[in-house]
């Protein structure tokens, strides 16, 4: 079981999906976010189960309960493969080396839902993944955009075949972000939080933007720069 | 002083300004980062101070040192009406209300700094200052651009009195970011991490914006939120 933990992330869970079951401490029913809590779970038939706090301090994985956790089914295992034979229409996806910050993953899947992103590929190894902590700061949307662990070589090299274009984002590009269409089937390709872009993986990429920069910055938060990328798209896309 | 640490935080610290010295931990010269901070220093004509990887326990603040410390003279103290002052042409301020996580505070510095803004302004009370985690997140951003902690009700009054436009990012604003005019003196005004804006002082707030959203998610982190309204403005401003 997944455990979405935090008055805030239950709330968003429970807007869009449904858990198992939602723990609740005793004494706090009359709360303004837990009445609106307690409200959506009956809405959607979720059952809640009343415990002491004692409980989810021992059960808590993030240490932030605040009172409440939701218990999730995790998502079914994506891959690639199948999730480009799902989608009919242009996909969206992001494929990024290395994020170790379960707060960077959790932004990065928030902005990738609210920006209909259809999947994110990360290295088999090296990256944190679906986490509580991850899951508290996506607000949600790590249980609804697949994370799919992979080679991001051999992920490129499908994508490749499959015709969506790949473009990566680097301070070595030409191009400004917003000069680059970036409708269609896109992959974007995203430097981890230490690093730039594996040259080898730069090198199969159709087209490098930059995101231009001011002052003594050389890169923004991994996070930052898939927002303004990823919202570039959207601004093209309701354009177009 | 401020403590400047970890690897790559010094590096992007030496790129853009001169701290009073660095200390580095003995026996790791040769390590590729290091040697290029080495180089950086000596250039600017900061001194080194080789002491053990103890004595960088001990003092470091956020316990992720790798090595190297920077000491840096805390920024001056700034005021608004200081900044307004100095400033000849066009202003761009960012307003937030509450902000407590550092990550979130040292990437919204790093994309203010790499988009021009000219400070940053937070309550005066419950909001998270310029901790050594905030400058490690900011890479050197927290630096430059000055945190101004103030009331956000009386730095909204001196703005508009000063022809600042206060525009407000919320999910209650009637037109897509994109679509609004964001050249000029402007000053964001964001929610903070836990709740949106304060109904008075979006009130005040010339005009309401929103980031539009697809899929359950009803707000970005804040970081993120930032970065697509100022490089919004970034890219009208190269186009105009």
């Amino acid at each position: 079981m997944i455990q979405v933990e935090g008055r805030n992330p239950v709330h968003e869970t429970l807007k869009t999906m449904r858990p198992e079951r939602v723990l609740l401490a005793r004494g706090i029913e009359d709360q303004a976010k837990i009445v609106e809590i307690l409200r959506l779970a009956g809405e959607r038939g979720v059952q809640v189960e009343y415990v002491t706090k004692k409980r989810l301090d021992t059960i808590s994985e993030s240490g932030r309960h605040q009172g409440v956790i939701a218990l999730i089914q995790p998502p079914k295992a994506s891959t690639l493969k199948g999730i480009l034979a799902r989608i009919q229409e242009d996909v969206t996806l992001i494929l990024i080396d290395r994020l170790y910050d379960p707060m960077n993953l959790g932004s990065i899947l928030r902005t990738a839902e609210a920006t209909g992103v259809d999947a994110v590929v990360i290295p088999k190894k090296g990256s944190v993944g679906l986490t509580p902590a991850v899951l508290r700061a996506s607000m949600g949307g790590g249980l609804h955009v697949p994370i799919i662990r992979d080679n991001l070589f051999q992920a490129a090299k499908l994508l490749k075949q499959e015709g969506v274009k790949l473009v990566a984002v680097d301070p070595t590009g030409a191009t400004d972000y917003y000069r680059e269409r970036l409708t269609g089937s896109v992959a974007l390709v995203l430097g981890g939080e230490d690093r730039g872009i594996n040259d080898s993986l730069l090198n199969r990429c159709d087209s490098v933007i930059r995101i231009p920069m001011r002052g003594g910055i050389t890169s923004l938060n991994v996070g930052a720069a898939a927002a303004v990328v990823l919202y570039e798209r959207m601004r093209q896309l309701s354009l177009a």
